[in-house]
């Protein structure tokens, strides 16, 4: 349920109809859980806001304006699931972005989510049908053009699973529905690299971070379905539940997860 | 510039927050240029709306009521650039769409866009250096996922030309940034399947039938730039300004274009 909705740092009711997200998914977006008036993360989530923008020629001169909105935002809504929108802004003939455009920055709150607590000792999962197209011009960026996650969401729910395991049309892993995907395999954790499909997710960039303090090898490569049914350990993660082992793929059964529940033990407290 | 917005045949002034065309791009839309109250092409925009909804599942049990809307739509807007906009309606949770959230449809008129009429007799144009992803989940759908376009625009406009050439990460040939694109030669028009990546543009669609309908012979195949740079004619298309002929593209001058011209000269004798 959507609790409240800011446009640059004052409350909105409503959208301007020349939006330029809303006529192309020209912007970018972040989910931020806040809790107790604490963002988990919020330094990485404005990293990779900086980065997309610069992908996409959005300007960034307002970053230090949209993070003290939004101190001020977490300040009226401190327990809620916030999505931070930068847009590239309003009008423009066509899909050429009017130059004098300035971007727009809303803050969305949701009431948080209550994912089953049984999910952090693990779920069972599945590859999905449907791919992930190629696109090294826009992948690793979390960007408003969301359709092919859209229709992989509704896939999964026609499935059942709580998260699923999403192949790009050549056959690579790439990551969940709305998550990222590690494997363990002989003490090495791997991840997906996401250079031509897939979101780089804010967990995923400090589960890459916390592993190498653990002294734990990191691997970011090329892998395939077959990787993940001979793995050792296998876990999705996203920045509001944190880590979910899989205890099941298919016909593959994970009976143990040590560093899974290592990482888990220590998400925040590095 | 826009002179008005319609949702569901009302009058807005303003977008829901919760529009999934603004959070995801969950919808598809059409340009149709409307002129002394006669829409070009309109069946087969509606066709091509009718196809994009089935494939991403958005339904279209108010195509009638739609259509009904339009016209009285046309009635107040009888000069203008059209942009309808079907979206898969508001909210949800997440990716996962609202089951009972019903489509959007909106009507903005524009002001008709003045090209410069030198442009029906030619244009110079260019190979552009980003490229389009690969996406067949999606492809020859005109949906809001336009992020690729917005920096291929921009692209354009720093080379300043009219239009310019798009290749997928293949190095096959796709579109223009704004266009379908054609090429003649021994007589044979040729345009890119667009089963991979691009926009299945109603012009092209209707082009397509015009030149059977002359009596050429057609094909719908892969092109490479190298087809182009030996071709005998080149043009691009799209339903607000019909035909604009190549007279160069980077060394290759097309000194006559006959077959274009014949197009160009029957595009809405039939």
């Amino acid at each position: 349920m959507l609790l409240a909705a800011w446009l640059n740092g004052k409350v909105i009711n409503h959208l301007d109809v020349q939006e330029r997200g809303f006529a192309y998914g020209d912007g970018i977006f972040s989910t931020i859980d806040i809790h107790n008036g604490q963002a988990q993360l919020l330094s990485l989530h404005w990293q990779r806001i900086q980065k997309s923008c610069l992908r996409l020629q959005i300007t960034d001169d307002f970053l230090e304006q949209w993070q003290r909105d939004f101190e001020s935002f977490m300040a009226h809504y401190p327990h809620c699931i916030c999505k931070i929108i930068i847009s590239r802004g309003c009008g423009g003939r066509g899909y050429l972005p009017d130059a004098q455009a300035l971007p727009n920055c809303y803050f969305l709150a949701y009431q948080r989510q209550q994912h089953p607590a049984s999910h952090q000792q693990g779920i069972n999962t599945t590859f999905l049908e449907q791919c992930l197209g190629l696109n090294p011009l826009l992948a690793g960026h979390k960007h408003l053009n969301r359709l092919e996650q859209v229709l992989l969401r509704q896939e999964l729910a026609s499935l059942g699973y709580p998260e699923g395991i999403v192949c790009d049309i050549q056959g690579r892993v790439v990551e969940g529905v709305f998550s990222n995907l590690f494997m363990v395999k002989n003490h090495v954790i791997y991840t997906p690299d996401l250079q031509q499909a897939g979101v780089a997710g804010v967990m995923r960039q400090h589960i890459l971070h916390l592993a190498q303090h653990l002294q734990y090898s990191v691997s970011v490569t090329d892998l395939l379905p077959s990787d993940f049914l001979t793995a050792d350990e296998v876990f999705f993660c996203n920045s509001v539940y944190g880590i979910w082992p899989v205890k099941q793929l298919q016909d593959t059964l994970y009976s143990a997860n040590p560093i899974t529940q290592h990482l888990q033990a220590n998400l925040y407290h590095v």
